[in-house]
């Protein structure tokens, strides 16, 4: 998947926040989602926005806040989406089909759909009333004698899964690092152990567990070609010193 | 797994933040903290501390803060672990061993011994003299276009992933193989540089990025302290006999 298709798949999802008081926190959830790739906020009946402590803590995600749709009610917010889940740190009394981050995300990117995620009130989360329009509610595993997690950390939360889900199916490997050839570290091997030798490190007449020892650590490194051609100059220059 | 078995698990790990400059990020990187069971907060030569604005923002999160570790180096602030992870959102030079915030996490977790990870300043992140004191570089994948993650944030993630896997860990595999402590490979480096220097073969005027591979290559092999020993012994051994 191209970096374009990624963000059409990012940009079918709505963070809707739902009567936040602290516009500090609608920046930082505004940065939250710029850092993984989502672009479409929407605010329900914001205690006070715009405001200037949002704009400070986007830092940079302002574009977020300029293009942000702002509603009255919750209904108008999320009526052109799919599928809804409404975020929840706490146990409620009757229980809504639940889901964790991760599968979340994975059912949000591959619906493909316009999907919302819901994040209530600082100090109350969504009501019963709000939850009744999710089709699931996505529960944020914590510390269960310390729940209270920041309302723009827990779409930091839900963001990253989301983020993690398209770059998944992309399946783009991060490693770069290519370990050298089983041959040169074969000659690598040799060239070491004469060295030992050389230095009176290593007794060829009792030789005990060394050799193996040493393999067991720079195979667990896996040196590349250049970091061996290192080792092999440090050798090299241990010979000719002596 | 019980929660006092995940609340042992998670206390060895310290959340080392690296010369932050607004106190409420701390405030919040403690709250992120305990929301998922993590304690341990190290804080190396931070700007204002202790202040209210961090207080504000732990939001209940106080305990961690009150605990927190306040060190002048890096250095000592990890001196007794055995595995350090240092957190990117930009790309470096020289690639070091690079892993998701989920390996990082099971990796963390199945040790099972003193783990550092560090979160480097709101603007430049960790320098490359704090990243050769890492083993890996843990990188969270963000947004190409626009990676400004807050740090208090990025502790969010990490802490989110740490919490996951105890919870995923039904029962805790005890890995044989224990690496030496940050202190030891510390000790290590010196020596290797220094017998670099006296076998002429690396020059301390032109230093290059030779001591800079050598680290990523044995941080990468994660010596033990019997290893360590035989590294040191062959070191020794070059010295006497030149």
């Amino acid at each position: 998947m191209s970096d374009d298709a990624s963000l059409i798949a990012l940009s079918n999802i709505y963070i809707v926040l739902v009567e936040i008081t602290h516009p500090g926190n609608i920046g930082a959830a505004a940065r939250a989602m710029k850092t993984m790739g989502l672009s479409q906020l929407v605010l329900v009946h914001p205690k006070i926005f715009p405001c200037a402590d949002a704009t400070v803590r986007a830092a940079g995600a302002d574009d977020i806040l300029a293009q942000a749709r702002v509603c009255d009610t919750l209904e108008e917010g999320i009526a052109d989406c799919r599928l809804v889940f409404g975020t929840s740190a706490r146990p409620r009394t009757i229980a809504w089909p639940r889901l964790l981050p991760n599968a979340c995300a994975k059912m949000a990117v591959s619906l493909g759909e316009k999907t919302a995620l819901l994040f209530g009130r600082e100090h109350a989360g969504l009501t019963n009333e709000e939850l009744e329009l999710c089709h699931y509610v996505v529960q944020i595993p914590t510390n269960p004698t310390f729940s209270s997690l920041n309302v723009a950390s827990a779409v930091q939360i839900l963001a990253y899964e989301l983020f993690n889900q398209v770059m998944q199916t992309e399946e783009r490997s991060v490693s770069e690092h290519c370990p050298a050839s089983a041959e040169s570290m074969t000659l690598f091997y040799q060239h070491l152990e004469q060295t030992l030798i050389e230095i009176e490190f290593l007794d060829p007449t009792k030789p005990r567990h060394l050799m193996r020892r040493l393999h067991r650590l720079f195979n667990r490194a896996q040196p590349d070609d250049l970091e061996l051609n290192i080792l092999r100059g440090i050798l090299t220059a241990i010979q000719v010193k002596r």
